[in-house]
């Protein structure tokens, strides 16, 4: 009893917690309820499965699968219903039309053949791409309606009077939905995207920047063993962000205009700034895994480094948040350009640095004494003196390089967002030049 | 007219590539047709909607919303409606009766607070991921349910008699989707999961193999610019197929022994060996870059460490095939611990190469001039030597180190491998221990 008591405790902290971190979540299981209510007031009246099959069970079934936690889910769920509906619904109308003039045999065979056929080549479109994340579920709807018509017994005349209640019907529940989702604090699937894609770059910034101060800073706990900083970690949010980008930005499409969106805002190119970030994360996960390896370049190297690295490191943060902040603000942002060349400026002091970095070596005191050896005999024994170093120097050297690389995808992402900038027709710099569309 | 004519052509031609490329796709479609024909053909003598509100409808919905492409799709969403048509069927009847009760008054507010509260909590329990993975089509039901029921004026003997014929016609169609998609050409989730692991790996062996090879090779085509192989490029699957085997082995552990698959073969390990993949995949990503980068090392420096980094990229990918077809075969594999072992040779040799890389840097004619030189000053002017050509080698030393990152990674998938091989009691090498379980 105890173990299962527990279990109910920790599972309603769960759902507590969740319901605590986004009160959206809270609240639109209250918007189902209500939208329910609404529908079952509106039918309480009538008795819910009169003559003609249960109509205002539509109503209820309607609400109950429509309902989602985005406008833009409402509407694709609810548009696709609709046109379904009633397109399978005419054509199964005229074929069984068809079938009752061709004769008692030769009905059911038109009817079961019909619906075979419609049924396979319906559920095999599903597997194409576009086809699956536009209607996909319009496709269910088209196969239920079309099967269910198809196959009643009833004549024609009395089909068009149920389908016309049908989707009477129908259009009540969808339009209780509608004015629910978007009455009680709506959230919207476009806007979601666009604080997603935002709040990942600052992510991608923040956890840049504290990557590699943890890298820097590491000497002070003597052990080796530095436990990654939250911050330094959120990175890996990008790199698992794709599936949640793709299919908010395909409920987005459904929706009409709101607040700072038109209403073909341009949304796929959110997926090519997605893309461009995860391009950056998974050159930092490169990055963090050099950072956390056995080797480490000796304390003295690091420090020659240190400075230059996190300057292009702090370069690199500075630039994603700017564009994070030009996305959140919907403007062309004033700096960027300066910001970016800053970045590059760092990369240069960065190659300076790694330039000069063998100077450093012979301060080392093995690497001093081969130095002198060297003195005496010319080439080969020059070598070992950069030798010794040269293998410690390699996690240091790749991890510089690895921040090169990322700077250069940063630049990636900047031109991704620049892009956007024009798309969305983003407020430009120069208040003289008037917007352009 | 001719670009409607293009475009259904193009899409034809779409739709016949993605048949040819997986005709269980085009099987699938057929199989959905067969199983409606079916169920039409089962309820044809009965007119579909007769006095009790078509009972013959709820058989073809259920076959409509349950077959899926897979054995476990249709067993999640088949038990999943059984049993939260059931439950819910049951709790409803019971609030009908306890509101038929408290009198005229006080019934329709009972019914309308039951369905507000219970929509809504059911709605927010789809938040939480646990029952999100298993249960949400079952809660979609649930709500559907309840409400119908609690929402009709029948008498509750009515009810009891309607839900008896509701749950036997559900239960007539999650047989027929059942006996359909698991006698034609059965589709099992845990089998692909398996296949798309194992074949991932072998992806990813390949495209370590090709990466490496095109850096090294890259000089054949002076101008620097090498179209990437295709064979290289695979490893781009296996960073995108997260939410695939997500979703392959949520539906999985739904499916009874197939195969080679006991009921409780331990599915959510396949995930771990994915994701161990997909943190290999990761580093392979930066290496690509890395490879192609606008700074190049100079040839003679490539030559150097041509030998040892495909060395080491074949010998990892060797141990990547191994584990692979371990998997494939479902066998421990006899000779994983020796190719680990090569591979770790490998990477020593591949250090032992970097060590001594430069001795090759006085060879290359300014830098031999600069080592001259340096026999008359001693420690300041041996440096100039390697500085020249450490920028150069830059990129050379990246690849390498990413090359010893990634087959450190290698063992983590071995690891992966290696506790899926214990967790599903794979064929041990030695046939005289016998198998544990």
């Amino acid at each position: 009893v105890m173990t299962v008591v527990s279990k109910v405790t920790s599972f309603g902290k769960k759902a507590g917690k969740i319901g605590a971190d986004d009160p959206r979540k809270v609240i639109h299981g209250v918007k189902v309820g209500i939208a329910l209510t609404l529908v079952s007031i509106f039918y309480y009246t009538r008795p819910l499965y009169d003559g003609v099959g249960g109509c205002a069970m539509w109503a209820v079934m309607t609400v109950v699968v429509i309902f989602e936690f985005s406008v833009g889910g409402c509407l694709y769920k609810g548009i696709n219903r609709a046109v379904a509906t009633s397109t399978a619904g005419t054509l199964a109308v005229g074929i069984h039309w068809i079938a009752s003039k061709s004769g008692e045999k030769a009905e059911p065979i038109i009817l079961s053949s019909s619906v075979f056929l419609l049924a396979s080549a319906a559920t095999f479109s599903r597997f194409i791409p576009n086809i699956k994340a536009r209607f996909d579920y319009g496709i269910t709807i088209f196969i239920l309606t079309f099967s269910l018509v198809a196959v009643s017994g009833y004549r024609v005349d009395e089909l068009l009077r149920l389908a016309q209640q049908r989707i009477c019907t129908i259009a009540i529940g969808i339009s209780i939905c509608l004015v629910v989702c978007v009455l009680v604090r709506p959230v919207w699937a476009g806007q979601e995207l666009h604080l997603l894609v935002s709040r990942n770059m600052d992510k991608l910034a923040d956890s840049l920047e504290g990557l590699v101060e943890d890298y820097f800073m590491k000497d002070k706990t003597v052990e080796g063993e530095v436990s990654c900083s939250q911050r330094s970690q959120g990175y890996k949010n990008v790199l698992n962000s794709k599936a949640s980008e793709d299919s908010q930005a395909n409920l987005a499409r459904w929706e009409p205009g709101h607040g700072k969106f038109g209403f073909k805002h341009p949304w796929s190119q959110y997926l090519k700034v997605g893309a461009a970030m995860r391009y950056c994360a998974y050159c930092m996960e490169a990055l963090n895994g050099c950072i956390n390896s056995e080797i480490q370049a000796p304390e003295h190297m690091k420090r020659h480094l240190r400075d230059v690295c996190m300057r292009l490191s702090l370069g690199s943060s500075k630039v994603l948040k700017e564009t994070s902040s030009s996305i959140k603000s919907m403007k062309e942002s004033r700096s960027i350009q300066v910001l970016v060349g800053e970045m590059n400026d760092a990369v240069k002091e960065l190659q300076v640095a790694l330039r000069s970095l063998p100077k450093q070596l012979p301060q080392s005191p093995p690497a001093a004494a081969a130095a002198a050896e060297a003195a005496t005999t010319e080439k080969r024994h020059c070598v070992p003196a950069a030798t010794i170093s040269l293998m410690e120097v390699m996690p240091l050297f790749t991890a510089a390089s690895l921040l090169i690389e990322v700077s250069e995808r940063v630049v990636g992402v900047v031109d991704a967002v620049g892009a956007l900038a024009t798309l969305a027709c983003f407020e430009p710099i120069d208040h003289k030049k008037p917007s352009s569309s």
